[in-house]
């Protein structure tokens, strides 16, 4: 394989963060035009002092039992419109005119294995990249991605873009410092965003944008958190009244709203998590189903007495299987305050005729959930407080997601649970007064030492709850510093865990937020005190 | 034709805010979702009780000798795209399968009279829009737009796109109380909106969002303030050295860029006006030619003893005119502080010489300016400032921009001039402290009764001042206060002028705004105390 060929030939650097200490400048009118500046890191990477030219007329050829994939040729096109943003053809001054029409690269080839398009926990995401000019002698040269899946190919194609920088002096399409030969995968299977949609109702149109910028940093998992106390936005067609918790009648997505949202985020090789989060944080379902309240009067958790309420569950659940092919499945689990129960009549009865205390009846409710979501074929995600309270009856597969403070995912893989890491004082992303350095060096496998209980924390996701982050400041609440955790969990814990951050991250990131920029996602200025903060005066993007 | 025929059958009602007061509920989950909100009002119209529903295999028709414009058909696709947001072709549920196939509109008709498609200052922005039930047997019915132009035919897309909603009951887009029947056009021929890229960089993609978001509104003018002090970011090809005054390597616009930003904001009928701000406000030029600055040690203002000073500003204008085709063009010529000019030597000496003043000299120098854009066909504009110091001496031509307070409009157009509205205490968009209603309740005619001299008055424009506003927070800054500017601008003055706002405009100037939500514009909450706090709690984008 071409690939195979060249890592003979490349000794394969692992990074030293000393080589960001030695390049990057620290003001930014001094910053190093040539320079290449990549996020997050690639696991390995050489690189050397070529400057190629990209042909505007880049072709794809495409290669493997994979090469055809309709997901790779959308992506294709995407990554051409990023990549030559600036208009090359047209020239209305003709100092312009006769731009040299012989490029060093003129075609990117694509070689994807395997067909399947399954995008599941633990899909090959890796990829190789190698970019070399080509004499037009050899055979040897060009650029050339190549992955096991298609999913991989378009973590490649992030990388090429990255790599492809737009030359205002000879107004054209660069790669510095090639040969680059870039092999890549990463750390963890699953790196996530949590989006909140209950607190604060966000349009479909503003879901694909942060999907979109997602796939730039190569997170792989949007956790959908549908519905919360506040209001019940989707529609469940065998419950059709539920979405009459809805904040108004326009707050609301469709099934096949739902369904575009998945095949919108698969297209880019990330999965969508969705969550119904019972028994608490679910007032809003009684909206249009009263009985599933305690009472009128005291409404969460849901009634754990009634069958009702484990009826509306499945038949959630049903319908949601239809729209998320994901294997893992929120079931919520978190805060529940069972004061409605034991001043409730009927459930105080109830809980007596069984001889339960509240605690009982939450695990109760949270097991045959759990039971629910299994014969769904569903793996159940909880928030640690399932696992806190009882943890040796959960059932063994549930993934434990972490949120309310450190040390939790050694518990669990000491247990022999899956984990993932939430903590909130550093992965809330609406916790404002977290900055990026506390972000960035958050690590999922603090505290986990052996190898192998090392590989049951699946990954981590940064939270962005609504509440106080709606359609005109979401964006820039999450970016840059989900950006900061999408680096931690895809690039190798050595390269990212030594050295001084300010000058192996920053500068980096600091790029890192005007490309989102570039590409129109409201990135916020990374260093100010207090997340999503606008500038206090004027000055670069790459200064702020 | 055929809308002249209705308008005899129809009755044209002004618009009473009282329709507004009976109809508007004041909480949310009351708002009446069969209500169509329109953001700005129309001129005049009229409505019924039907509710129709529209096909989302819309169709095109178009007639006239305009109908066949790229500009219409691309419109046109933009728009469906908006209209048909919810996939109403693919389910996956089979209880939404057998949908009707029978629908009320079918069809959009387009009539564009004319096949100019120059667009200039005052070009016929008129449109008629009826929409009826088409019975099948008559030949009237259907959706029709009439205009003499297409961007009057843009403006009844954009009118038409606003009456379409999407019903979450039926999974149809729906008009509710038709029959509609509107004739409209602005009272401004100037609805601007200022741009600042020099104290923050904006992306292309980000002006572009800006200048597709403004057309939602009806807003006509982006006024692009490209240069100040602080930066330097085009490409003047015939001063290469200029965009040295750029912040960084990548914060540039190349001329193919401005063309670009020109030829989108033109196909949604969006002129620009470029401004180069002189003598003040023009440090960043020196970085490539330090011989435009009094001294190295005092910039500002450009030197005004040197031909080169002229020459580049001659260069520069001669390069922008390939780009920018609308008539007028701004020279700033605001805030010049001439301390520069009286301590540099050789600058003094030449006023003396001359027997000169520093404020002959500021008048020689805007004069001399305004002599390049005239003899380049260009109709100069200038900040208010010029005129203030020496009105009788400014070339009548001359566009008077208010910046500094009330007033300035009626005694600019006392003298014969033209003005633009731009008040800063309330239509300053980087004041965040001027709530929506300030914005709203300003009125450009205000203080000028006579008509003839009213009709001096081109309009007006929000501006929005870059020092604390990047790509970051840009939107949410502009929006929505913006768009009370642009009703203000585009709707009758008596109909928006009387009656309480909070039931007449709120209510629809709220539903406007999560309309900018939904079309994935970062519009802020309305009624927050200072411009683009995020909100402070769980809720309804409509209560908020």
């Amino acid at each position: 394989m071409l690939v195979d060929l060249f890592k003979s030939l490349f000794l394969i650097l692992a990074l030293a963060p000393c080589l960001y200490r030695t390049l990057v400048l620290g003001s930014v009118p001094e910053i190093n035009g040539s320079l290449t500046y990549l996020w997050p890191l690639p696991s390995e990477f050489t690189f050397g002092n070529d400057t190629l030219s990209v042909d505007p007329s880049l072709s794809l050829t495409f290669g493997g039992k994979g090469g055809s994939s309709g997901i790779l040729s959308a992506a294709f096109d995407r990554y051409r419109a990023i990549v030559f943003k600036h208009s090359d053809v047209f020239s209305i001054f003709s100092r312009f005119r006769g731009r040299r029409s012989v490029y060093d690269i003129s075609e990117l080839n694509v070689i994807v294995h395997s067909d399947s398009e399954e995008l599941q926990l633990g899909v090959d995401e890796s990829y190789s990249l190698f970019i070399a000019k080509n004499d037009g002698q050899s055979i040897i040269g060009g650029a050339t991605i190549e992955a096991n899946t298609v999913y991989g190919a378009l973590r490649g194609l992030e990388t090429f873009s990255q790599l492809c920088a737009f030359d205002y002096g000879t107004k054209s399409v660069q790669v510095y410092k090639a040969p680059w030969y870039i092999l890549d995968k990463p750390r963890f299977p699953y790196r996530g965003l949590l989006l909140d949609t209950s607190r604060h109702f966000l349009p479909v149109d503003v879901i694909k944008q942060i999907i979109e910028s997602m796939s730039y940093t190569k997170l792989n998992v949007l956790h959908w958190h549908i519905i919360d106390e506040q209001s019940f936005p989707l529609e469940v067609p065998t419950y059709p009244n539920l979405w009459q918790g809805s904040y108004t009648k326009w707050e609301r997505y469709t099934v096949e709203d739902a369904y575009e949202i998945v095949n919108f985020a698969k297209i880019r090789g990330i999965n969508v998590m969705a969550e119904v989060d019972i028994p608490g944080h679910a007032e809003s379902w009684g909206a249009g189903y009263p009985d599933l309240w305690p009472s009128p009067s005291c409404r969460e958790p849901l009634d754990v007495t009634k069958n009702f309420s484990f009826d509306v569950i499945s038949g959630i659940l049903t319908d949601m299987r239809k729209i998320f092919p994901f294997e893992l499945f929120h079931l919520g689990g978190d805060e529940v305050n069972t004061d409605c129960w034991s001043s409730t009549p009927h459930v105080k009865q109830w809980l007596q005729d069984r001889n339960m205390t509240t605690k009982d009846a939450y695990q109760y409710f949270v097991l045959k959930a759990q039971e629910i979501a299994i014969s769904k074929s569903w793996t159940p995600v909880n928030w640690e407080e399932t696992f806190n309270t009882f943890a040796a009856n959960l059932n063994p597969q549930t993934v434990v997601h972490n949120w309310l403070g450190p040390g939790v995912c050694p518990k669990a893989v000491a247990k022999g649970f899956r984990c993932i890491f939430s903590n909130q004082g550093v992965w809330y992303l609406d916790h404002l007064d977290v900055t990026w350095d506390r972000v960035y060096t958050a690590e999922p496998l603090e505290g986990i030492n052996d190898v192998h209980k090392q590989e049951l924390v699946l990954g981590g996701e940064v939270c962005m709850w609504g509440e106080t982050a709606d359609t005109s400041v979401v964006q820039q609440t999450i970016w840059p510093r989900a950006a900061a955790a999408a680096e931690r969990l895809w690039s190798r814990r050595e390269a990212i865990s030594t050295g001084n951050i300010n000058s192996t991250a920053l500068p980096r990131l600091q790029y890192f937020r005007c490309l989102l920029n570039r590409r129109g996602v409201q990135a916020a200025p990374i260093t100010n005190k207090y997340a999503r903060t606008p500038p206090i005066g004027p000055g670069s993007c790459y200064d702020q």
